[in-house]
């Protein structure tokens, strides 16, 4: 069950409302968003008589009951969508955010290399793998603490935020000065890793599990905003399914449905969900024109020797002739990159 | 093994050269492409060696191997796709072909104002199911005969070009004034329906089967080509994954790497695919600029009654708003709607 | 709706009751069991009282609504098993019948050789594949008439039934001497041939679909009982996913639920759910523990030389040992094999 | 690569073997096992010429190339299987050891009443769930460190050992009084967690992903033992299908396939896989056909009241009569229960 309440309340209002539903045993969450602030009730609420809440209570607006499992990341808690801010670049209804880099950071020329130029093709935020889960313990397993280094240094030097991926609880203070934390696929339903980036004070890029439904993600970002931080992006990068000759299959109702059912913003990504090059930039466009408000696309200086993920890697000029025809379109949709 | 020709070979030369392969135990297969003609060899080539074929036979301009399965189907036997004209319709590279109509035809006046509409909308054909595949035997089971001459009267009066699915061959007579064929989800793999719409004159349409790889769908539109009807249209309708929230999971990789690895059109539906209204139009969008050749959609003039697939279909205002948006896009994509 | 009627009842006050519901608009099946006749009702029986039915109709022992889709082949309309006999062998609860044979009839002498082996082994049932659907068109399609033909001499030689695949209803004159006619799981849902096995008189053995879920499966079987064949076996084969160790993923806690949800016997085919021989007697084992009334396996007399599926065929002397095995183990589930 | 050692060799002629492999630059791991030791060469051996080391080096039985990924875990390092000892309790070849218990330990009079039982029964295990990972926020998420005391306590009180669930790796310390840590289905490809419990001296359940194929569980178990720990318990727990009648399909070829595969006792668990009780018996006595080392199995002494996953519980009366089922059959397995 979800209070909208008026605009302008009094914190002490606030505050009071709060109380005495906890004190009638509910947990609840207080949710602002670009419109009002709404509060959600955790708990039995079959006994709560929603018109009398409404009509007692002068700081409430209105009430609606929520079906769903997910509660304050459901869209019905607030219509209007919710928008991130990082620095100048915004993620969320309107725009058309592309984060770009390579899978992994390797050294501070190749990072360099590649954030100055996408920043050119006009990419706003900057990815770079300093972590990663690989398959096998013998594969390269990222540049690790260093690798954060390099990306500090790109980011100070082109200016574009970055995102990297967190692999555990214990790396929150690494991450200190990376502007965007990214929950990888694998980690989707570490609860542990979503309750501590829900501590958190900056925006969580949340990926779907490669078998985890729509639903298990709302219920994974409902874990980081039940935790108190209500930046969380969402972003679709594939499914596996029986199909081999990609490496998962793209599903994009899901980033349809997912901007329905939540208020929260929905990218998407098409080098994991293909895991091939020529792929990357037919994916890119459906991803805009399905209404993603944004993309995240692995670049390489030169995809050829990249220490990982080369095959679905795009090169820098490749990279910037999809960034034309994106944004060619991007007009249509009524979207901003 | 694939040899292409010189253009404007004697067709006696062509029938000798075709004659002293089936001579050595091979199976030839003719195709007539749109740039040129080329034979394929069917049978164990490891021995043959390519260049000396290409040396010693003058009609001959290059040859190739082709390491897949499906041969006739392959891109490499016509680096040019194949066009398919049905009337004055054209289904291939360059266009954005949009067929529309009911699940089911229902009634005379029904299938009318749907195909009326349809049309000035600009949809290039009509469809509709006379004869469904339905799990349950207690279900609606079509008009059948009836639904034929119902579609076969709407075409007459509007004059677009009628599609509607064969359940088996036995059907094939009743078929004979539909222009396409439909080959369903549930039949992909049903051999002996494939080569007998292999046997006949007009274009199939043939649906990826619901757990079907990429390539079996190749291999099925094989099995139509060798048998002597080079006209099919494959389209990816969705494949079954674990997520219930759709219907099906629209895989438009699928359709990229068709276009890829294969000569012939490439359509997709999103009606089938999603099973959700309000996921179709932006699923359209996402089919026209990953590439396809075309689009089939649900269409009906009052959905909440329709008589099968009710929630799925477009009612014919949003149906029109649909087309309008693919118009604005088609022109970027280079696609003549 | 189901009635349960008493014993011995009248034929005519059987005709009379069904005539009534028919006039009130009901389709209706007549269902005859182990233990007792049951009449199913079709059609919206939200206004039936059901209690008013049995209380003023004598010849009605009780009546259950059927939540299900699928309402003759439910367990509640016979909670006995169906039990299938074909000439002296039975399939059904407290049997474990095996059924073994080639994929592919390849010789008379090989199906000679097969036969006699295995009727020594315990087979109780020969198969053989005349008619071999095939992914690619240029793979051996099978001996066709011919094959059958042989599966008949075996049949004459050894006297064991005799079980083998039909591709579509055009075939069914052609199978008069075959004793079980199976449907392969890419025709589980091709709806005209499940209504043509529907019309004979002799059992069929109906395989799961690679993608197809229990209550389909269930709802397939639904089609040839209506359509008044009471002799169907389901038979799981092994669903499609992610996994691509194994052909297929043998599911046997379907073959536990389609014993729970339907009276009908159910056996499993462990060859095409793994399509690696060592996995074959594992499996095999497991089948007869969960509850299976049988077993259709591969045996090949040279597996290496198999014309079909060979690296899925046991030998003989394979066999041989993996029915030692399912006979000492049969004691203890109670089973007659 | 693996060398397999001669028996007897002196620690120092290992040493100096192990030293010369890693100054020429690969990296070195030292497996001891139930028959023999072997020495597994990680990084690229192309160029080694395999029988040159094996007449040079008289430490040398002989040795093979692994064209798997995964080494250490391999069949081929170990052609006997390996046996792991907790107490008294044995899992491996030739056991068929049973761990039973609530999902979630609630009290301590709940978990000692099903420990006391489940170990009259034949347990040899208790299992219990402290953190409980819920796929939502306000679901219950166990009773945490209270939880893990209260399984100590009833291992106190019984003497059964006990396993239990990690969630991440800081919870290390809390777990010392656990005798088999278990590395949750969510959790497989959870790297760092993996590399923490290959730093730990005891016994690692590590089930497999719900998504995960076969090869991928084996490259988690390398992460395990390559980081020190030998003792990796593999369990299938049923993977995600399209099948929605039941929670998990329960996989038994991969059950085969594992121990064909590799030397690490392979257990399975039928509770997660079905989520229905009445599948559990069935599929637990597939799971000894088929070879498999053991079984987990949940239990409760009140199901229609247990905090998590009730429905998939047996109560503990049905856990008795399970157990006489399985030692029955247990002696044709020649497995020791």
């Amino acid at each position: 069950m979800v209070f909208i309440l008026n605009p302008d309340v009094a914190k002490e209002k606030v505050d009071e409302f709060v109380l005495g539903w906890e004190q009638k045993g509910f947990s609840t969450i207080l949710s602002v968003g670009t419109e009002h602030t709404a509060v959600c009730l955790i708990g039995n609420t079959a006994g709560v008589d929603l018109d009398h809440v409404v009509e007692t209570n002068d700081i409430v607006s209105y009430g609606k009951r929520i079906t769903e499992q997910y509660k304050v990341v459901n869209r019905t808690v607030h219509e209007a969508s919710t928008v991130i801010r990082v620095g100048d670049v915004t993620i969320g209804e309107g725009f058309f955010t592309v984060i770009s880099g390579p899978c992994s950071v390797e050294s501070n020329e190749q990072i360099l290399e590649i954030a100055q130029s996408v920043k050119k093709s006009g990419a706003k935020i900057l990815r770079g793998g300093a972590f990663k889960p690989r398959t096998s313990p013998y594969a390269f397993q990222g540049k690790q603490a260093e690798g954060l280094e390099m990306l500090r240094m790109a980011k100070k030097e082109t200016g574009l935020p970055i995102v990297s991926e967190i692999m555990n609880q214990t790396q929150i203070d690494l991450f200190e000065d990376v502007d965007i934390v990214q929950v990888g696929a694998r980690n989707m339903q570490n609860f542990d890793l979503l309750r501590a980036v829900g501590g958190i004070k900056k925006p969580v890029l949340l990926k779907r599990g490669l078998a985890n439904t729509i639903e298990e993600l709302l219920m994974s970002a409902e874990y980081i905003v039940a935790a108190g931080n209500p930046q969380v992006i969402l972003c679709e990068r594939g499914i596996r399914s029986f199909e081999t000759m990609t490496r998962n299959t793209l599903d994009l109702s899901a980033v349809v449905l997912l901007k329905q059912k939540s208020h929260l913003p929905v990218i998407a990504d098409p080098s994991h969900a293909s895991g091939i090059r020529s792929l990357v930039p037919p994916l890119a466009k459906a991803i805009l024109v399905v209404g993603a408000d944004g993309l995240m696309v692995e670049t390489h200086n030169n995809p050829a020797q990249a220490l990982c993920d080369g095959a679905q890697s795009l090169d820098l000029a490749q990279f910037n002739t999809l960034m034309e025809e994106l944004r060619e379109r991007a007009v249509l949709e009524h979207k901003i990159m």
